[in-house]
């Protein structure tokens, strides 16, 4: 009963077999190998976009990282939610590759934001010389709520940044996720919403660590290689990251992996709703936000669950439990049993 | 007959069964994973050195730029050959890391530094205000040049750094090759001799993209710890890193994959020189780099042969052949029967 | 009537007749100058600590940024009110110099810090590795609200800060004033309330762009130094800034200015509430912030009156006005007799 | 009989006399006040170059560092002489604003570059993803060692940069002395050679602190705003610099106080000559380099003459002597009386 976070979770069987296949004689490195460049042409016909470049790194916090220093300058305001990955636990990655952007934390429910408080908070950040200029948007779902932007959603908030000719970036770190959430197609939820530049998540889906920064307008994907580079986030023998997503990307599994993570949340948040229990967040995708009594987070660990803590409204005791691919129905059954 | 790179060579089987082996279950993320923690363990033993503290990171520049910033001020001078990999070929990540130190490139026959030399640039680095103030040595075993530092030569660059108040770097990620050219024991090559942090490499003796950066002095190891972290590179799944540099440190494979390509290469020499090619460097390790009449290189590739061009003395055309776990004799006795 | 800013009046006769007197002859340079070393005689003195150390800057933005620097690692969060010059006015200086730091801003009635807001803000914090570190805390005195922090305020803030191991900067764009409003000595107001360093300010009290930064603890000043010479804010030629500055502390100028700005401010807050207009802050030093009908801005500037415009609660037009040293008796006479 | 440097002068009446005159009223802030408005119109007709963006800055420094990071991405590479000021006395500043630019130092007699060597160096940093890439071009003249390039020597290096994309900076901390050099008109030396940048400095000649970055090409002159204003280079009182500025521009004195500098440094060299007195550089502005016997140093001080110790070739005692405006032919006798 695992559910500290999908990262918890092993590696998909498809995944470890395609190390395996790709193990074999010599090839070219630094990301001119074959199964690099297979990922790209894979991920431009997912996601219907031709044109788009796209590099893998090891980590979500380099993708976000080195995506917002290509979009935004080092005197830019990075416009996101204040539940944000980038704000709160990447130990100020944005602002490092930016050499110092500061970020604009937004309040929101559920993680979320709405158009008119990010158009507010884009026209507070005026244009003289002595603030700091309006600098990119930066989006995430889903959510570190769990909660899920749909096509919609996307594209009124990244109009708003458009509009006011800030580019969009879409931490994707539980795109699949989101996808598999809303039914719209990677095309909709990303550059046709008005999104420049994705974090295409791999490693929360069940990969070892590998993250796809996409770019759906080229024009800055030489200097993300730059950026990459220098950050140290240019491996050598690409093809063992390259191998890795082509896997996911095979028969359909970055859905279905995220589709089973978000069944089995959905049906622990039923069950816990059956057993009177108060979700602080709607339940989405494959995060979840239970309250509960005090006492009960430490029963529930001395029955073998565990989870992190995260207190919810009021203070009480609550919790936050992330499913995956690897999350059992039976292990959803247990927990359960435990209320 | 690959000979472009040691990376460019696929992973050992141990390398890969490991990853499966490690593929059980659930786990804690973020190095606090037992397989991360006995990385630790049996580096510490191996290098007789209880008290190092030990990180994984999947590339040298980043092992080498986040060590360096650990010991570097932003305004201090990075001693080091002209030709080491941080001058010229991390598109200045040394720099990027430590907000912005300057390298202070040193020739030397052979990617060797001499003490007296470095002796002389330190000096000539004055303290006062205008200038960049000393910051840390960076040496490099194997260097660029396939030459190796003894234990003696290292303790005696080491030596004048330490003289000099400056911490010492050493990227190591050829280390290994280095272990296996000189007979000395890890401790003797790196602490012994006066090295602080050893960028210890595993992507070029057959890992997939590990490298573990270990401080000798634990001072600083929480600062690197939050650098990591800032640069995108910590790994929420720490245990494919760990299993990986685990597999290297079993039954001696981290000496005996390089002895072998140390082996490969001294064969190579051997071959070549009795075939009349001259070697513009001493081959000590696993690169060499032969020099030849001009249109041998495009022979040798018409027949198979894959290698970076490398101009010789004088402009000669020339190569830079670097051998691996993986070359065969096979391919050695076919490279030298085109000559 | 120019109440724009205390930094768009001219500047008092002894400054400029300093410099007059220090232009004599030829000079050591670089801040080796005598007038240069007589600065930091006289702030020691002025500030009951003998063992500070004194630098000069040109700007406030850099005597801050640059300090913060100095005490607050890039992966360190400074606390500070939203309404900060440095988290608002200074284009991400704070950031820049830092490499990164963020800026946590933090809430509260007329720009100032409650001591339990501050304290739950730092708790807020965590200490993981996710997470940026606890950095530093940054006050301002005056504020921008126009408020006064006492004696006994600054060491209930510094206290939080150093309980939880935190050194504290103070903003002292206009500690002058701070001095003139509370009648408290300068040491109270800074080193004896726990703060570490002092951005004291000489520009908005009449000087051309003189700021001292001011080190009670004397361990990071050469830091500063090699910060302030990498930043370009090592002036050759340190006597014409230390003439300002040394005209400034002599004859108490430096008190009986900011004490007339302060006097000027008063009356126009005290003749405008006569009238019937609201202030939206307290009127503590030498700004405030009337609110009044719409259409009133205009038709005071077609009077010739300056200031900027500082929409009230619940947006009714407003405005700041700022005295200085340089307000007469008659422009305010005149400003309140247009209402 | 001060020699050690051109900054260690008082200013000329005409600079006092211009901050009393501008000492009137108040005024807008930031660089919108008038005498800021006037030093642009000026230095655009005094250089031919109506649509050129002024900026003024009070180091050279800071001029430097913050117009070479505005024409240099953080993984560019800055073509310089190794005695460039920026290389040797910066502190690392260019590395600093840039964000780790990375300088090249290319080595030339007397400080001066050679095409040929220029282009050396640039085809030698390549344009593959591993190097730092071509950035920028920075020039000095007059250089460090007192040399001067013709406006034809300009436009040869200049050539080759732009031949290879890239734009060119001239540090022109003593570019009046150039002028009055080689009689060239300011236009002449510098857009018309091939020049993007300027940092024409006024210090050097005379001023408390003024220096003023020339954009011939506006495109970039916003960013460098930016870049001035976040590093806390931006003054609020921008009429004390610009009437100094403007002073230096009236009557010519910029050019007569840079030639009478030259003259003093003339006379210098020609006396000295006379006296058997070798010269390590050709003097062709206001700095010059004696070398003399083992002694001499110590006795010249002991007569009354500062300079900075400069050890000549072979290491033979040496001197650095620079002129100024304030250098008297009563000084420049006396010091030749000495020998």
């Amino acid at each position: 009963m695992w559910f500290t976070s999908d990262n918890a979770a092993p590696v998909p069987p498809p995944v470890l077999a395609a190390l395996t296949s790709v193990n074999e004689g010599f090839t070219k490195g630094y990301g001119a190998d074959d199964p690099t460049l297979a990922v790209q042409t894979r991920l431009r016909t997912l996601f219907d976009a031709p044109e788009a470049v796209v590099h893998l790194v090891t980590t979500g916090t380099a993708a976000n990282a080195l995506a917002l220093a290509s979009l935004c300058p080092p005197w830019g305001a990075v416009f996101c939610h204040e539940a944000a990955h980038i704000n709160t636990d990447e130990c100020g990655a944005p602002e490092f590759y930016s050499n110092g952007a500061k970020l604009i934390p937004i309040a929101g429910p559920h993680a979320r934001l709405a158009p008119e408080v990010l158009a507010a908070s884009i026209n507070a950040t005026g244009e003289s010389l002595h603030n700091v200029q309006r600098g990119a948007l930066s989006l995430t779902n889903v959510t570190e709520a769990g909660t899920v932007y749909s096509a919609t959603a996307t594209a009124a908030l990244a109009g708003v940044a458009r509009a006011a000719g800030l580019p969009v970036h879409l931490d994707g770190a539980r795109f699949c996720n989101a996808v598999a959430a809303t039914g719209a197609r990677p095309a909709a939820l990303s550059w046709q919403a008005g999104v420049d530049v994705l974090s295409f998540g791999g490693t929360k889906n069940g990969l070892m660590g590998v993250e796809a920064v996409i770019f759906f307008d080229p024009a800055k994907a030489w200097e993300f290689e730059l950026r990459r580079k220098r950050g140290g986030h240019l491996l050598s023998k690409g093809r063992y990251l390259a191998a890795q997503m082509l896997a996911m990307l095979d028969s359909d599994h970055w859905l279905t992996w995220a589709a089973h993570a978000n069944r089995m949340a959905a049906r622990l948040a039923r069950g816990l709703a059956a057993r009177g229990v108060t979700l602080t967040h709607p339940v989405e995708a494959n995060i979840l936000f239970p309250e509960w009594d005090a006492g009960t987070s430490a029963r529930l660990r001395s029955e073998g669950a565990a989870f992190y803590d995260m207190p919810g409204a009021d203070g009480r005791e609550g919790a936050r439990l992330v499913t995956s691919w690897a999350t059992s129905e039976a292990e959803v059954a247990r927990f359960l049993s435990l209320f």
